[in-house]
């Protein structure tokens, strides 16, 4: 047992962190700019791209060595586990829009995930390559408004073989990336046979976006956030048609690949959240230090006090724990590993939203405005503990599992 | 003891509910229609004006008697006392745009509370007769970007005489409502004289929209909300000039003036704050009927009930405090009822809070989009939270009082 | 509507405040000294019985008028009503063991108030005399080892009728009073039919302490306290033999009778809890004043403050939401007000258990100790959290009686 | 980084769960069996000594190599790093007396590390020997009743030197272990200098229990329970007289050497909660899978799977940051390590009291009674949680220390 990262991953942290230092936080006030000329409100989501200054950075941190870093076990990647990665998830989830810089924007990581592990030579080579250099993006097609699609059997957008063809139809919402121009792959989740049983009907299938039939009808917000310009689109899918072998793996096989890449995800979303943590308590600490109320600065009272240190309590142990889930995942598989991937996606968002609303409240109003990036942050956060389930869902799994040794019951 | 409305206002709550039932209800949908065709980014404030099925509602509702009914103590209002008040608080809060058909919408009520407590019969005429009209809106600037404008004291914004004129500088921002075109009149709190005894140093005085050298910088979002047309002016004032009986009630006087806005303005903010979750509870159990994740009703499981009663539990608790809290305003007056004012202060929108993110996570990410009200009301409560000091402010207050009798200090 | 109690309220309360100045509050040192000296600790409990200094102010408070203050609708009591008497419960929570000066301690209460309303003339003569005269003690015998009681449906002690007699036979504990060697009379709970309906299967009997068959196995501690002379016992019904006479109002009838009993019970249990709570915050209030770790008074500190603001705010919401469910009860009745009587058995205990617990941790290691009553108090209100039922099935209670508006489900 | 214990721990850890299974478990009635006949209330402390048992397994545990595992770097412990011998902690802290049986238990672990550390050759042989032979117990006198002694120089007690001797008079209370008729050594902090600087005033000194003049007043009840044969006894030191060679280390170097024996015994102690935490996890679980009420399985009802979820995330994560802060007091010491140290002596305790409290509550009334052993499990945790200082000012010094980056105060 030991708490150190090794010499290689101090090493890429300390690189990573140099870069964020030179060519990330300085820019941070220029994203932002670029973005509201692109035209930031929701309204205007059919001007998003790309950024200028991500695509300015890009060949910096691939020069730099800092490019494709997730992806374990497959020569396109960094060649890190999931244990030695997740550290620096944490640091670009320092300021979330770099994770583009470095290619490791989710969900693009997972699609090249599942595109490594479930496709076919021809399925790499026409869509993997391009996102691996960064010329195009993609998003992933599953959660639907009309039904709790948190349990995944519930789906029902079909795709009908009809000749040498899928046919899909159906409607999705949360189809994250989607509002990017440069958003050319759709992986869609939808039921090939709903008489198979009941983790045998859905499939994944790869649409390209300007398919016929495919139409975005609009962009969520979260919380007010357009998340511009990734956005969240409702997809329509009217009678789509794509070749027979744009399917993933095979028919049926959808809710197993939904499995196998939902492991790597959390991680590396867990981490994220607790570089926004780390980030919400450094200003909540600032800021405690620059008012005072009443004559007395914010940081020599109480209750400040006992939030700094809860939240310095919280990260650190939610952080530990994500760890230990990306050292179990290496070790024994996502699979064994599903309670420890089950706490920590309970955990990791749950906490940076209370450190971040602690935050929010040293902050005064001032942290309900946008000056500060809390309230977005907050918004991410509360997010996060939707996406992939409500943190019930995964609570009743993790009990599961608990009540397993002291009973018969097929868990 | 008796904890049922008298037959007086319980038909005045029929009243209004019919009202809302037939008026207001039916109209959301095209409330919001109009609101985004006037250009809801917060970009495009200074197109914000009146919403037209408010104008349009409005001479029904005066019509009905439903007109005016704040102001306690007054010919000119309702003739209610604060208890009597509050529920209707309640019910107008369950959609707060209704507010203003009612002509009982903040920060106009407290405004026009204000000059009718301590306006001279000239400042009433020009300022009040209008408002009480309904013809135009205003807006009370207080707060400030560089200190912390929770403890009164440290206001910075000058207001010094000069001649027959004062002259005003500084920068406020949080000026809710100076969004909307039609507000006319922005009531200022600065310093006449710092040198005073602390709570002798501010004063308010009345400045007209129009004034040379008041400038709006921008509107500030809550979260990603505009909070169109109202929102949340940034206000710069760069020797502002206005004639010398503009100021209220004398040099000095603002603090006072303030302390006695505050009583029935948290009255009424936590009122409407228990109409929001009634709404969001509702919402609440109505999804949770509607959703089968798992096999099983959201309805039927243990935590979304144990989250229904919970809401129950702190609604009527928070309502009870509410209106005890009214009834001691009335019976002793504001001073005497501070700790009761505190307490629904801290209480109200912290539970309406609570209750509204527990009916986003029933709706899992549907939550947080724009399609059930639900984050923007979250948007509100937080701010709530916020607005005339945070909770520790409050709670701190009251632990003063509390500590009291057991002391010798002077509280 | 209004907060205040009426004029004949107001007095009673000043006069019973006045015997506890008086009588009650001199007197606690010399109550537990006695107590002490019968054997306060649990493996001496057949020494338990009257409390000399009880026994000695029994006259005087009869002699005040303070004498059976409950039972409502009956001549024999003190002629007030729920929302009347809550008040002084809480006067009398203050000092837990004054209950029984004013001969209105639980069980008895309860027990009195079954007799009154279900008892025959014979049975009223019988029991229902001496125990209205302070003579005798009572309990009520219904939670059993075996099964989850907070069912009622569940219980399986049996009463059989055998001729003119009935024949008991089961185990019970949790029957509190049993341990007070003047506890004459055992109300039992069990099953006439287990071929009735669900709720027609139970039925109500009274058995004399005497009675051949009931062994008094041992007296259940609360953490670690006896509650003395009080206790909790543990009882074995081993063909136990009474005539078919002592039945309460016939079989079958068990479930009615005691759905009748629990309304105005837990008013008074919420009631004291809230006596109780009063006391933890005056301790906690009179303990920060005194203690100065690290150069500064507890009740300066931030953290301290926040705990006595939220205990003066949790106080008074329980306090009105008990009185409100009160005054229900006495307009539309026990069942009707079914929510609100589930509601206050949430609230009252859990939040006197949290301004305890606060109250604790500011008198550090002394607060767990047995000399500031703290431990004890806690030990007591985190004991009523079960009593009667978990919190949980009451939340499920509430939640359905919640959700039933929007469905079309029988509740 | 790696979060798998090396193979020498698993070994000692299966060795050690290898004896608990054999002799611990099953012997635990026999040891409740035999405290009863010892006399376990607390007015029959004078007859507390060894209980019978623990005797007789004492032999077994030395045979199996499983004794004085404590003791980092020295000759005479387990030889084992703090960061492996914490599991062996949470091991024994399943059955706390089992402690014992291994010579491990608090506080003459402590002690006997304070002996190691700064005892001279003397006072080695004559204390620790016999304390390492697990002949003779000892206790820590350090907290007062009359001041706030988690602030360390609040400490009255006085130490005088008089010629060849120093003369004690003060009043300690908490002093855990003196119960024992067995605990021959009282390790008594108190002031040499009360004109030093502040952390120089104090000094501890060694007493032997039946030195003139020490007598012990009482045993302190921790919620009703007595603690037996251990015991937390109230202490009055009136003009006791020791050779002047019984001071440790020096006059002015108390609070060095309490510091120095902390942070190991901190591990030790959140280590054993964490044992508890998992035991009472376990008998929620197997209590939720018996119980049935309202016809459907305690363990299926979504309240209880939250908080058997949350147990498991909160005990892992409690456990994670154990080990954390071990590793950093192996690595850099102590004193580097006091924020890591400081932030489980917050965790860990509250951790446990939670979890224990939820298993209570699945427990119903049972889980108040002395029949699962939970209340006296809560009773223990809730005293930890103020052993040592309380939560707020451990939560303080962690803000402290998070704050010190962002200012130039001297930290």
């Amino acid at each position: 047992m030991d708490f150190d990262h090794s010499p290689k991953v101090k090493d890429l942290c300390d690189r990573l962190n140099a870069f964020m230092e030179e060519h990330i936080y300085p820019n941070q006030e220029l994203h932002n700019q670029q973005l509201q000329e692109m035209g930031h409100g929701i309204e205007h989501w059919e001007n998003w791209g790309g950024v200028p200054i991500i695509e300015e950075l890009k060949p910096k941190a691939r020069e730099a060595g800092l490019w494709n870093l997730f992806l374990p076990e497959s020569r396109r990647g960094g060649g890190l586990t999931n244990l030695e990665y997740a550290p620096l998830c944490e640091i670009m989830g320092r300021a979330p829009w770099s994770a583009e810089v470095f290619n490791c924007s989710a969900p693009d990581t997972g699609n090249m995930e599942t595109l490594e592990r479930f496709g076919t030579e021809a399925q790499k080579k026409e869509w993997m390559e391009p996102l691996l250099a960064g010329e195009i993006r993609s998003c992933f097609s599953m959660t639907e408004p009309d039904v709790a699609s948190s349990d995944a059997r519930n789906i029902s957008l079909t795709i009908t073989r009809e000749g040498d063809e899928y046919v899909i139809n159906g409607r999705k919402w949360w189809t994250s990336g989607s509002g990017d121009s440069r958003c050319k792959l759709f992986i869609v989740m939808g039921k090939t046979d709903p008489e198979a049983e009941p983790y045998r009907q859905q499939s994944m299938i790869l649409v390209p976006r300007d398919t016929p039939g495919l139409t975005i009808k609009r962009m969520i917000p979260v919380f007010g956030f357009s998340d511009a310009p990734h956005g969240h689109g409702e997809i329509l899918y009217d009678n789509v048609r794509v070749p027979a072998e744009n399917i993933l793996l095979g028919e049926g096989r959808g809710f197993e690949i939904a499995q196998g890449r939902l492991g790597p995800g959390r991680i590396h979303h867990c981490m994220r959240m607790i570089g926004q943590a780390e980030v919400a308590l450094e200003k909540m600490c600032k800021r405690a230090l620059e008012r005072r109320p009443f004559g007395k600065l914010l940081s020599d009272q109480g209750v400040t006090r006992e939030r700094i240190a809860e939240s310095r309590i919280m990260i650190d142990q939610a952080r530990l724990l994500t760890l230990k889930a990306a050292d179990r995942m290496d070790k024994v598989g996502n699979k064994e590993a599903r309670k420890d991937i089950g706490m920590i996606k309970v955990v990791a968002p749950r906490m940076a939203a209370q450190v971040i609303d602690w935050a929010i409240q040293v902050h005064g109003a001032a942290g309900i405005s946008s000056d500060f990036g809390l309230s977005y942050a907050y918004a991410r956060a509360r997010a996060i503990r939707l996406a992939d389930g409500p943190d019930e869902v995964h609570q009743n799994q993790i009990a599961r599992l608990e009540l397993k040794p002291y009973t018969n019951e097929r868990v």
